[in-house]
């Protein structure tokens, strides 16, 4: 990429299993690709992150941690970095924000400083999945912005992954499948038979039907639908389950001179398989249903994870993947109900 | 095992989606194994089971499908394959059931003939997980037996879990996770967030706190529970992604020459690795909190997953599993509310 500095991305310097040290390395290969990079956190723990070309330190007073009460302490703390660096997106500086500290305190300061979309009831968190069988991820949502569901937010929960995959993966028709414990209709939860009753009537979207958590990691969708608690497990069982899977094949090939000698033989190919369920070749996880780019990134993200989460944020502000996905979604007929602002006393949506 | 025929097992021959061949293999394997299998079914399509020594064959009119309404079905046809087969446990001239058709069917049926234990709100599936890096497997529950459940149900699966885990696998003082999406207390849903608080302050139970869909495979605690919901999906996709990647290990062997070489060498190793993840090995999942022995196999079973089912369903009852996991958890005080039968009008539990 050209040393442009087109967007500026503001990154939180906070919250990451693995401390700042990460987040400095993070931000100064992204600003190598010519991302401006604007970093909010403590500016003793950002040490020589000053001097690098393309980067900006903006001091903040604080973290907001996963011990915190997300919205109290968004409220309470305008001063913590990742309430500075939403703040900083909000108001222009910047064109969109990637956290990789708590996801509710980021997803609670995104949605305070960028607001929803018109029609949007309630914003998802979105990934793409890399799965073994696709050369294209399938995109799953949500994955834990909401941890209780109506009916109507799977619903347009189905709407926004179907319009995201258009823009993002270039999927013309995606088939959206509702994540649930049996594939016959009426399976499942009220919650989700409900949704699914009015998926099978919705316009101007592919709906799949039922599907199962084994259709996750075969991809037999383009999109998965979940309410955020239910895909937040799936999403971080199959997450576990893939790398000690990998680690097992790993721990397999050193068993015996013979395994070892085939595991060396094997491990080029075998790196493309770690590589490409690698959750932090993912870059991260994007809030769709705002007026601006929100990435919530791992936790226990590398320093290469920060770095493409950064990359991920500056692409979609280059495409206006976020604007894109919306007027895909209000094409669709889906946000046209009425709807008050405080997302909960949404009336039935169509 | 020796040829004493000592339990005998009723075997619903119905609902496999490989269809009946697996059931004439399976019951033929586990018959030669010494225990005796009684087969509930269509005979036209048992042909040669009824001279296997061990096996007999029960002709039974129908079967329940994975379309029916179970309850309503296990009510209207007495004479369906699963219903004919859990009426012969309760009978007690088999003592343990085997399905692999309808999970809900094999379920209502096993419920309504062979009741709950005393004090048990609503009985649990369990399985064990085998993880990589543990010699033991995880117990797992609730995995589908009630799609919806009530904080007090939660907690009785912690006790009913940790009683199995102690009585199959022997662990003296089990460690109990509760499945949610954050480690953090007070993350969840308000179902989850209520059981984690009632746990906190549960006797005789070694309670860890929350654990998230990673901790699953990486076999952080001895013992997860979910609702019924929420573990079948995370059961499945576990199931789906340890099998999507080790077919696309297989897959990179055969990528190119040196590869295929190293993917040659490495086959015993890896072998191992799918064997132990494989759940054709683990038998079925087992429906806990019954006066008898209710094994709910996988509809994908082979024939090596019927007969293991059928074995486990043997063992079961040889080792005394049901009621020595109704005695400790009676012993624990797990069942010492007060209960109408119903199970809909449950008082809060201790």
């Amino acid at each position: 990429m050209a040393a442009d500095r087109g967007a500026a991305i503001a990154l939180d310097a906070h919250g990451t299993d693995a401390g700042p040290s990460v987040i400095v390395d993070g931000a100064r290969a992204a600003a190598a690709d010519g991302i401006g990079v604007r970093v909010f956190g403590d500016p003793d723990q950002l040490g020589g992150l000053e001097e690098v070309d393309g980067v900006e330190v903006v001091a903040a007073a604080g973290t907001i941690t996963n011990d915190d009460e997300p919205v109290r302490a968004v409220r309470e703390r305008p001063d913590a970095s990742v309430v500075l660096a939403a703040a900083d997106v909000a108001e222009g500086r910047s064109q969109g924000l990637v956290s990789a500290g708590s996801t509710g305190a980021a997803m609670t300061a995104a949605l305070f400083a960028l607001r929803r979309l018109s029609g949007v009831h309630r914003p998802a968190l979105a990934v793409q999945v890399p799965v073994p069988s696709r050369d294209i991820p399938v995109v799953f949502l949500d994955v834990g912005a909401n941890s209780e569901a109506r009916p109507q937010h799977l619903v347009q929960f189905a709407y926004l992954g179907s319009a995201f995959a258009t823009v993002v993966l270039g999927i013309d028709r995606p088939r959206v499948g509702l994540l649930t414990i049996g594939e016959e209709q009426g399976k499942g939860i009220p919650l989700v038979v409900e949704a699914g009753a009015a998926l099978d009537r919705a316009d101007n979207l592919d709906f799949a039907g039922n599907v199962e958590g084994r259709d996750l990691p075969a991809g037999s969708v383009d999109v998965v639908v979940a309410d955020g608690f239910t895909g937040n497990v799936a999403l971080k069982t199959m997450e576990g389950t893939a790398s000690e899977v990998t680690g097992a094949v790993r721990s397999a090939a050193r068993g015996n001179p013979v395994a070892a000698l085939g595991g060396l033989l094997l491990r080029p190919a075998l790196g493309g398989v770690r590589r490409r369920l690698d959750p932090d070749q993912t870059g991260g996880a994007i809030l769709l249903g705002l007026r601006g780019v929100a990435i919530v990134a791992h936790g226990s993200s590398s320093a290469d994870g920060i770095a493409n989460a950064v990359r991920q944020a500056a692409r979609a502000v280059d495409e206006r993947i976020v604007e894109r996905t919306g007027e895909l979604l209000e094409a669709s007929g889906a946000t046209r109900s009425s709807l008050r602002d405080d997302g909960e006393r949404d009336t039935k949506t169509g």
